[in-house]
């Protein structure tokens, strides 16, 4: 299901096996949360070399509810998107929509719907019958993340919550073609990152997610998190660093043998205006960039930088065009698939220094 | 410059020579108001057949501003689309983002900028200096156009200063590679839209619009003023009807003898959802289509149509994912170039009666 088919130090490269394909490792997927990329479709994720991207369990359980993802014979279908796709339970979803008012219990999750008040529990045993009937390749388990600069009381419960979640998904998840991978937590605490890395390791899962990061704590606690995870975590399994990231922390999270990303940050960020480029991170909407010929990226081979002069972009960006969006959107996924590409190649020549250094930038 | 290949009845089929290519007419504009079609890229408009855009010369004027037009060397490489564009004068616009207060006298308009307040002028002379930096194909004159409803005397006025503008427009367009088209007014009065007609015809134009109609008067209201308009008109120019419209409308249009349209109608229905197919519009947020498997139009061999389904894009649209707003957009437009190739094919093989049976369901 793991294959590691490369390693330079504790960065690896290795293909992931799902229902649907291989896919080479480490490999970084684009928020689609609603079953849709923003501004981008199917072929254009294809276009830029996606091999997976991650959408919301939850969400889609709310719209369109499962009969209609059924009648398509899965989410691959309804949305047309025929690799590898990721569901992330959504209970961080729950939280947020519910302004973070607590509604865990030791049960799972209480919580109204946005959309008609409508009242659901998402327990471990609800949460695999959904994953499942989406079909994803993927089904990561429901968790209790805590929010940055939560109490250790607070942790505390929320790490034993995903462990007693844990445990309960490994046993009502069914469809042997679908992936499971369990999520360790433990906050920014050493003792309780480390413990909850080895509880979720001990646990049959076909991969690891290291959870509750990238949530506003700095780089270099991120950092110190990741380490005690990995040491904490089997070798041979995939490793998924949630909501991660910026080109800066994925190398750093590569470099420490982390397998898989997602982020809603590339696209996000080129909402805003602001673009990855191999000399770093560049804002449009500055004035500098109004009468400018120059492409986006010199060194950039997407069809954005190829057709469009900086002065085009910073016009649809001022003008709120849903064109600007599009393109910005495109240019920062191409980046990120093609840093992901040069990790992979890097890791099989064993060059992952010289990579850091041509991304210096960031 | 302009060429009739076929004719049936008073419809016909011929071909418009610009700076950038040779057109087949008759044809429909997708509106690119400030150089950017909403959602799609030059990529898709070129997939969908498009031959022809119209953006704004008013608005390009204020923002990105004509140098930087100029460092582009025309809207041609600033936008990447290297095919025909049209440019409007934006008179309308004008009125539009001053709240219709009228600005307009003998000279031109005068105004102030939505963006920064700064006042300006749009005289004829003015206007044609701003089309030819802008370096469209095809350069619309001033006009003043007066709202439906207007009064006779308001109609008269406006006609009047339409009149004066064409006369200084004809004298200060310098640049003989851009062509050059009239606007007749007229409103609703059937003397003053045949002498508006008459009057422009008798000027040295490239080509003649009918300008003021499709602003909300009946359809058999703007079907008597074509008449009338093209009556009135030499055989032998290009004949543009400006804002129209629906499939229709646009067949009406060319059954009279009209070569050249544009209308936002195709895009901003599809993102409120209305969907045109071969039978008829489709209101795609409609519950009836929440779990279709069907495609939007299972005669449509457009992308949107080959590869979703009406449930996946309902899901989109209810969800206001920018995603649905571009596919339902792509859709719309590609039928519109459809049946804009299946009106010249008729024309050509005199089956226009067949081709209006066809479109029977609007």
């Amino acid at each position: 299901m793991f294959k590691i088919t490369h390693k330079s130090n504790k960065s690896r490269a290795g293909i992931l096996r799902t229902r649907t394909g291989e896919y080479e490792t480490p490999f970084f997927m684009p928020v689609a949360t609603k079953a849709a990329a923003k501004y981008l479709d199917v072929n254009e994720l294809g276009e830029i070399n996606t091999s997976a991207i991650i959408s919301n369990a939850f969400l889609l359980y709310l719209k369109p509810g499962l009969d209609v993802i059924k009648k398509h014979k899965g989410i691959h279908n309804f949305m047309n998107w025929k690799k590898c796709i990721f569901t992330d339970s959504g209970g961080f979803q729950v939280l947020s929509l519910n302004n973070f008012k607590d509604k865990f219990s030791d049960n799972g999750l209480k919580f109204k719907s946005p959309f008609d008040g409508s009242l659901h529990e998402l327990t471990p045993k609800k949460v695999m019958e959904i994953e499942e009937a989406i079909g994803s390749d993927v089904a990561m388990c429901l968790d209790q993340m805590p929010l940055y600069n939560s109490s250790r009381e607070q942790v505390e419960q929320a790490t034993r919550r995903t462990h007693l979640f844990a445990e309960q998904c490994v046993k009502y998840h069914k469809d042997s073609k679908q992936l499971l991978f369990g999520i360790a937590q433990g906050g920014t605490f050493p003792d309780l990152r480390a413990e909850s890395s080895k509880f979720i390791s001990s646990l049959p899962f076909d991969g690891i997610a290291l959870g509750g990061l990238a949530v506003g704590e700095p780089l270099e606690k991120m950092k110190e998190m990741i380490k005690i995870s990995i040491e904490n975590m089997p070798e041979e399994k995939p490793k998924y660093l949630m909501g991660v990231g910026s080109p800066k922390e994925i190398i750093e999270a590569v470099e420490q043998g982390v397998d898989i990303f997602d982020s809603v940050w590339p696209t996000r960020n080129a909402r805003h205006g602001s673009l990855l480029t191999s000399e770093g991170e560049l804002d449009i909407g500055k004035s500098i960039h109004k009468t400018s010929l120059l492409p986006v990226d010199k060194n950039c081979n997407c069809k954005v930088c190829k057709n469009y002069t900086r002065a085009y972009l910073h016009h649809l960006h001022k003008a709120n065009e849903p064109l600007g969006n599009k393109l910005l959107t495109y240019h920062n996924l191409f980046f990120m698939q093609t840093l992901m590409q040069k990790l992979r190649k890097a890791i099989k020549d064993s060059k992952f220094e010289e990579l850091k250094q041509e991304y210096g930038g960031f």
